[in-house]
């Protein structure tokens, strides 16, 4: 029996060798735990950037002239912040800096350029995040602030407190200093026809455009940052996804920076942002499968966007809608435009 | 030989069943796979409701007499909400019901009895959101509507947004025909002299007084209120976390119901309440523990607290501060109420 016992005893020790490979075969192929980020193929670049100017119905035959002019724009905030990213300017500052320059063009429905309210008027909200340590600041309903995302970023900076809106957030803003304008300032040919558009045909207004920029710096920070014009002939008071933290706007250097654009309402009630951030830190997804996994799985076809970057740069430019205005360039020479699927350089 | 094979077949075949057991084992204490809901020990109730009053520093001495009034007025906020859910109305009305009658009572921050802004006004913020569809709605800085939270269910129910700010809610509540009151009616002698302490000693006021609502009704169904007047002595239109999808408020039948009251900045860039809810989702973690790993994992010792409820009815009162005012019942007959740590009956 002694022989018996000792092949007994063999088989059982290679059985539970192979229980032990099964063991952890299975438990791999289960999903991934918390807090593991899945690696993605591509190597790690030293500074990544991507952008947005909004993402709706752009009909692709659209004047040359016009999608000229807006690729012009596009490369030209790329430009913006990748020559900063590369001369080692800290994310917060770069995606501040990009957002203003996109406030400041009146293609884009932020700053100038921003859409008309039922009222004739313009109203802004815009945010931005720190991902180094989740400190925040946003504003909602301003009406005479030249560049809304800089007033975010001093209500972040020079107050304990995250979101300001409406004329508490002008009485701000001029206690701050910053630079202040007439409402005829944000007018633009472009918007008001747009507005008399809507007003004429009483027709819903499916406008999504917002301009955003997410960023991973050398250092290895990330920084999101969003500004909006809202909804053409939107009515009182109405605020969309832009100024709420963890629906247009999240950064968090564990898990990515990422930027919104399209219909607000849908990404405040499915917290879109905070959402990709919290598959990647819970699922253990990469930053394009959480995009993807929002944009396409748990929005409705054509609500809009995201452009998302992670800790080592990696970008992901998502949507739904039929074009979204975006860029992205890194430390490894990649530095493109596009407006529908296809991607130029 | 043959036995030789014999019993090496039996002693692999009882191996192998050891290992598909050591698998199963090994793959339970893995972190749980997205989207399973681990079990609560307890077993579901029909209809389950919990009610918080504000967290933060509750001397333990406080005058009986006001103990009492604090205790009677929770009791009588839960029995309010319990009858309605034993009696079949759904989950929305019941959490609407019960945080309108938390903002009628002066001993609250909510509706009257709203703390006193920088400028001696009141401001006040609320917001709804229902776990079947993930719709949703919110006002803040509203200065004259009697009871911001049906305004929030207006917003829900009556436009395509989710959220409406300042004196755009405000033209939208008289739209609507919802009862308006003037400033004065939210004056209350108890909050006229914290805002005069806070003025007199220069103090960075931390009063977090919130109310809110959380419920599942008998149809399954979940609903979470959240309503406030801020902070006390607040400036340039400060809106907190309250009226913030994601991070004051959230409802999903998949997950939870989840109301927060504390320091709101806080809970607005961790995205509080969506956290608790992704936590359920992607790591399968029970309500309690969610709720547990939240507050007392992610946030700051004393920042506050959340109420919470999931598809099962079983329900988690969780905070980090001194006290929060609090309250809990369901179908089984539970029905309790607590200030500090102890709950009583």
């Amino acid at each position: 029996m002694r022989r018996h016992f000792s092949l007994a005893a063999t088989v059982l020790t290679a059985a539970l060798a192979l229980a032990s490979l099964l063991t952890l075969l299975a438990c791999s192929a289960s999903p991934a735990p918390s807090g593991v980020v899945s690696s993605d193929p591509l190597p790690p670049v030293e500074w990544a950037i991507a952008i947005h100017g909004g993402a709706g119905t752009i009909p692709r035959d659209i004047e040359p002239q016009r999608r000229a002019a807006y690729a012009a724009a596009l490369r030209a905030a790329l430009h913006l912040g990748a020559d900063a990213l590369a001369a080692g300017e800290p994310a917060l500052d770069v995606v501040e800096k990009v957002v203003r320059s996109l406030e400041d063009d009146p293609l884009f429905n932020a700053g100038r350029g921003a859409v008309y309210t039922h009222e004739g008027h313009h109203e802004l909200d815009a945010a931005l995040m720190d991902g180094r340590d989740l400190s925040a600041g946003a504003v909602a309903s301003v009406t005479n602030v030249k560049n809304p995302i800089s007033l975010a970023r001093l209500v972040m900076e020079r107050t304990p407190h995250v979101l300001l809106v409406g004329p508490g957030a002008e009485a701000f803003a001029a206690e701050m200093g910053v630079v202040r304008v007439p409402q005829e300032y944000f007018d633009t040919e472009h918007r008001y026809r747009a507005w008399q558009r809507v007003l004429e045909e009483a027709k819903k207004q499916d406008d999504k455009d917002t301009v955003g920029c997410v960023v991973r710096d050398v250092h290895g920070d990330l920084a999101a940052a969003t500004s909006t014009g809202g909804l053409t002939d939107k009515r009182f008071g109405r605020v969309g996804d832009v100024p709420i933290v963890g629906a247009g706007t999240y950064a968090d250097n564990r898990t990515c920076a990422v930027s919104a654009t399209g219909q607000g309402e849908e990404f405040i009630r499915h917290a879109v942002a905070h959402t990709i951030s919290s598959r990647m830190a819970y699922l253990g997804e990469s930053v394009g499968d959480a995009a993807r996994a929002v944009i396409h799985g748990v929005l409705k076809p054509g609500d809009g966007g995201v452009i998302s970057v992670d800790a080592a740069g990696h970008v992901a430019l998502v949507f739904s809608s039929q074009g979204m205005y975006r860029g992205a360039a890194d430390s490894s020479g990649r530095f493109e435009i596009g407006i529908w699927e296809e991607m130029e350089r």
